[in-house]
């Protein structure tokens, strides 16, 4: 069974809006053995849309449709799939319900054009959106399934996650693939590469590897085909364990694991807490921490010091070093860090101390130099670290950077 | 002039990358009045490469391709486009100076691997890549453009602003569009389209209006087709006005403006500064804040008080507040931004404080429950915001909400 993906929307082609409902989507027919061969983004026009779902159906057995389904307009989906499929709209009441409970919790009254978001192609089995007011329409043509949704992406998933991954697992799949992701970071791509050579080369030919950068991170996913989903599985799992003995510094999770979860499962299992003291970052590094559900077990809060003044006042950093020495510097960011754990009263501390552009940059301390330290009952470590030039980038490397060095002080 | 983009890449296919280069490259297509017509999604498989281009050429008259150029096994792009155009891969002396340029700033040594990426097909213009390793490629062919771009966004991003933008620019375009973005904040969609309805069906014919929403905003696109670029952007201009006039409360900004661009310039307008103190929204505020170049100008700092010990320590929240009345309270988030407020010795102060969720709602107080205050020299205002249940976009409500808070106080 092989999967495509149509997105509707003129906001995709002006690039107004990021296809993320894409990627979600195709990760999660991935995860249930569907591959997906193609995404298609198309404009919100009839021709366009009949032409690209021609070309969907005569190649792919399962295709998902996403957007257009909006209360206003510009959306054009459910009349063209209307047409397309030569049949005529009927009201859908458990749909009008859901729309009615919707409105009423939020004390609105519903509109004409609110009530014509539950009618629905005769042909479809409208599926109920319980975030939103456009129900999703299964159709099946041929033997082949076609799925309409909203493009609001939480209204999308929900709907997913509900009724359509569970009725397409239930399908016969062909054939078995499974994935696993390794995820490294401190090393670039091609030195990467070159350290694990011929692992790679000594890779079965079902086997594929793949490099997926990112700043500061390097993700390696690898893909196998198989008979059996258990053989299949065991033989990445396999391999991976063998790379991760090749090169465990390097390898600080699996999967969808990110930096931050892995800092809370490691702080809850040590019963330790933390607290933050931020500069450069501004806060990102503290958001990604408090993004993690249950972060106020072990996180206990942050000082954004955008200011030599906060750094003195709030983390009792001295006059005498930031003089000395610049905000900026392996003694600030000690200071920054001690200054945090002690008035936060945690276990661990970092702090993070840079200059993350485009402007303040000097000679010796040019735009992407960071100072970063970690604080706990052992004593303060600092580490400097030569980011690039762009303010975006440096901010997320310094605070994945920051979460890394925390990690391998919580391991030791 | 139509063009197309072709994005490279199985990490795209399974789900594990999301494809922002396409959106990048739209926008930036659109800006210079190139339209795009399709974004498609393909596989690492020189067969399905070769096919999206054949069908590519046979519609559209500029064709983007990124992905699929790194120095690894699974990169097979630029020998596939080899076979395409029937050529061989010759050496290019200047993508290898770059090269090593590259690899000698950061002090690494040159691998096999990465001289071979100086390799390009012989019929290409190669365009260097002062970001990477790879460069780019500009074949012509019959009249058509292709290019093949690196993957890794800023690499791509910077070979488009410097070559390939400009190039494309001076080309003769058939038509002419104009698009204005008109910014909204605090009404859904629905109720949005019906009180601005009159309006939007006098639009003349040939304008088209769009709906985006998003957590908290919904953006409005506004498109035009026309002969002369001036005749078409004064269209949009003027219509752009004409809704001002109707809807001036609900509107904040235009185009690419974000939020906290348009806070960091009314404060330095101002001549004010700023401080923040931040509960459940965790630093993202913060990092909204300080995301924008040079807010250190206004920014002084925050406060991530994730418990009451810190509220009361750090922004001299009182202990009879919290027990009478609970942290996430109108007397509670009042007394953060006052504590902000004076002890950043700040012009302006918000505050934060609520349930985001998954756990910690009460049946008086549901997860989604925020409070929001601003304190300035007139006084110190709050209101109480009731979101949903998903932790992360709760998240981003809050804090949108509190920068649109802060923003109508700023122009009060």
């Amino acid at each position: 069974m092989i999967a495509e993906i149509i997105s509707i929307g003129d906001e995709l082609l002006v690039g107004q809006v990021v296809n993320t409902n894409a990627a979600w989507m195709a990760h999660h027919l991935n995860e249930i053995g569907i591959p997906v061969k193609k995404i298609s983004d198309i404009a919100d026009n009839a021709e366009e849309i009949t032409k690209a779902l021609d070309e969907a159906f005569s190649r792919s057995d399962v295709i998902l449709v996403t957007g257009g389904l909006g209360p206003t307009k510009d959306d054009i989906t459910k009349h063209t799939l209307r047409d397309y499929f030569k049949t005529e709209l009927v009201f859908h009441q458990p749909s009008y319900e859901n729309i009615t409970r919707l409105f009423g919790s939020r004390g609105f009254a519903i509109s004409p054009i609110n009530r014509k978001q539950a009618e629905v192609p005769a042909n479809c089995t409208p599926l109920i959106n319980y975030n939103g007011t456009a129900p999703g329409m299964w159709f099946e043509k041929d033997g082949k399934i076609l799925v309409s949704l909203p493009g609001v992406p939480f209204e999308m998933e929900a709907i997913m996650e509900q009724y359509i991954l569970p009725r397409l697992a239930e399908e016969d799949n062909q054939r078995v693939v499974a994935h696993k992701t390794i995820l490294t970071q401190g090393i670039g791509e091609s030195a990467l590469s070159e350290m694990i050579k011929d692992w790679e080369e000594s890779l079965p030919a079902k086997m594929k590897l793949a490099y997926l950068p990112q700043p500061g991170i390097v993700r390696l996913r690898l893909t196998a085909y198989g008979e059996t989903k258990e053989k299949t599985l065991q033989a990445v799992e396999n391999q991976a364990k063998t790379l991760q003995s090749l090169i465990p510094e390097l390898i600080y999770g699996f999967g969808n694991d990110t930096m931050e979860q892995i800092i809370g499962r490691l702080l809850k299992e040590k019963n330790c807490s933390l607290s933050t003291a931020e500069s450069c970052t501004g806060g990102y590094l503290a958001h990604l921490i408090t993004s993690v559900p249950g972060a106020s077990d072990y996180y206990q809060g942050s000082v954004i010091a955008y200011s030599n003044q906060v750094k003195q006042e709030f983390l009792r950093v001295s006059e005498g070093s930031l003089k000395l020495y610049g905000a900026v510097s392996e003694q600030v960011v000690k200071e920054m860090a001690g200054g945090a754990r002690k008035r936060f009263n945690s276990d661990f501390a970092v702090s993070v101390s840079g200059i993350a552009g485009p402007d303040g940059g000097t000679p010796e301390k040019p735009v992407g130099t960071v100072w970063i330290a970690v604080a706990s009952k052992n004593g303060i470590t600092a580490k400097k670290f030569m980011f690039g030039e762009h303010r975006g980038r440096n901010i997320r490397r310094a605070a994945l950077a920051a979460l890394n060095l925390l990690r391998l002080s919580l391991l030791e």
